[in-house]
């Protein structure tokens, strides 16, 4: 289906090509609208001569009515979680629009049938965070098994220096995540076992990790030959797919990395959390949906497991300091920061200007939806 | 020299070993005391037969006029770094005392010239904790690159769920420890290069560190053999034994991993500070004494570099909340709990009731201080 307007058949490379070099023949230069100032990316947009860019000028999500104001007329729109991207939308922008570019991971701002229907190409940025989250997954899964909660705030509180702590041969000890002459296996667990999952699996393997077991996808097919060379390259005495029931009774250290949504919904809950270890340590960092928080938090206070880490809780960000995970020591909790680096920002942020610049002008976007 | 005593010659195994063999014939078992209970090791004690086991009973540091009174006619003593190991305490041992074991790497609070005049062998417990030290000197890089303190204390507190906590592109961003394919290379320093340092290093491999630069102490002479087998195995672009001046400038990620004492004090001052990278990160695991605090605030609050990592403090554990690293934000300190594992603590344990045996029947010791 075409709208007919030569503007809005972006994927029609020649045809856009065409547009570009008329737009520039007349000396009008597309517009953009930039959602949110992106930092040290910003340059990469300044310096270009040949867009008009409209930047939200203030340091929070831009409002709806200033967007739908900007957007008539524009070429093109790079949008965040917070933006909705629908007929509202288009309807304001009119018939120029060709790209939309959003920087994050997630889609579900965006009406995909729609842009489909419009010919409107979406771009968004996968992957660049797999390091950054996996860095924070090592993290997580140390500070949870060494008390940490509990011993930054002991030093923050000025307890430290007062009687009540005083050292003992055990004090303040928790399960080692590396490996000892006197216990000399560990077994690392993933829910789910995509980029992110084996990215950390990668680092754990000089803490000495003996053992790794996951869960695939219901949809997906085993990958026998990837494990077997996984395995080798690690030099693991197990690398081996296996059921949620497993993965929960054997796993000293669990990292939760499935995507979010229906299918995964609790499926850390209380009859998973029962079967654990009692001196395990669970992780999340990709979805709070996945782990039943309320279940988690009597795992915790009843010492079924040993302790968690976790970067995102349902429901978040609204968690105030009654929730029960928040109050539980056993527990640390960062505020969603797994890709919250200079470096993978500003790569997010490039890569939804390149995405940008690719729907503007009609060339390849580094990562177009629907293109695969 | 020799006291006379059969008793005090533990230094020939064979007369040793006979004072063993009448001990038993004449069933006086050799008491030993033990200045604090040692957790889930204490069965190793429990279950001998052949000795006379006496406990500090309370959860503390035991009492001087306590062990003082108890250790009449011990022949071994097991201790900890509170114990002072001096005349006064061989005084009133008397003459059977035959070996003194402390459950640490630190052995200041021996008097070991005394110990080698009387000929009583003194057992510690090197090398066991080089592994849950390096998980601990990961865990502090990552948290103080990663403005751990601040996120951790935003969901402690509540903050999370308010408006004055808005995501934003760059919020809580700080360098990230691993690379990425538009910042692809990562220098880790290390201030000392011994078993911890190259225990950090091989963890670190993996985020993608490309150079590696160290200190080695002035006595020691630099190994260059070694030095490129390190740097083929990890497959590091550089792998050099530098100046500390070199370090400081060059470092990302600088980890303090040299021995306390006088020679070390504060060589991490404000000249040292001054030089390194807006965005590099500190990390002291090893003694508190080689940290100027007062320049490591300064640095910190006016941004010389990034974030600091402590383990150790100086003056430990008298730091109270007012103390100008416990009030940075960009500082992240926990308690001296390096070695806090229970299978580190455990093996320690275990090591020094081995040193203890080993010292009490004339048998070898499996870390005695003088025999290396």
């Amino acid at each position: 289906m075409s709208t007919g307007l030569i503007s809005s058949s972006p994927n029609s490379p020649p045809t856009a090509r065409l547009t570009s070099i008329v737009s520039h023949l007349s000396n009008v230069r597309p517009k953009v609208v930039i959602c949110r100032h992106l930092g040290p990316a910003m340059p990469l947009l300044e310096d270009r001569k040949d867009i008009e860019v409209v930047l939200w000028p203030e340091d929070r999500s831009c409002e709806r009515s200033w967007l739908l104001e900007q957007i008539k007329g524009a070429a093109g729109v790079l949008v965040f979680l917070s933006d909705r991207v629908n007929e509202e939308l288009l309807e304001a922008a009119g018939p120029n629009l060709r790209v939309v570019s959003t920087m994050s991971v997630g889609y579900e701002h965006i009406d995909l049938p729609l842009m489909a229907q419009r010919k409107i190409r979406v771009g968004y940025t996968p992957d660049v965070l797999t390091e950054a989250v996996a860095d924070i997954c090592v993290m997580l899964a140390l500070m949870a098994g060494r008390n940490d909660g509990a011993a930054y705030s002991l030093v923050k509180n000025g307890d430290w220096a007062k009687p009540k702590y005083a050292w003992s041969p055990f004090t303040f000890c928790g399960p080692q995540l590396s490996v000892t002459p006197s216990s000399p296996t560990r077994t690392v667990g993933f829910l789910g076992f995509g980029r992110i999952a084996q990215a950390t699996l990668a680092r754990l393997i000089p803490f000495g990790i003996t053992h790794c077991l996951y869960t695939g996808s219901p949809s997906s097919r085993p990958d026998t030959a990837r494990d077997a060379a996984l395995q080798a390259t690690h030099k693991l005495k197990a690398l081996e797919r296996v059921e949620a029931d497993r993965l929960a009774r054997e796993s000293d250290i669990l990292f939760v990395l499935t995507p979010g949504g229906a299918e995964t919904y609790h499926l850390v809950d209380a009859a998973f959390l029962r079967k654990m270890k009692p001196m395990s340590v669970l992780v999340n960092t990709s979805r709070g949906s996945v782990v039943d928080s309320d279940a988690l938090a009597t795992a915790l206070r009843e010492k079924w497991i040993w302790g968690a880490g976790l970067d995102v809780v349902e429901g978040e960000p609204l968690i105030s300091e009654d929730h029960p995970l928040v109050k539980e020591p056993q527990c640390v909790i960062v505020p969603h920061i797994g890709s919250a680096t200079f470096q993978t920002r500003l790569d997010m942020a490039t890569r939804a200007i390149k995405n940008l610049y690719g729907g503007l002008f009609g060339e390849e976007m580094p990562a177009e939806l629907g293109k695969q």
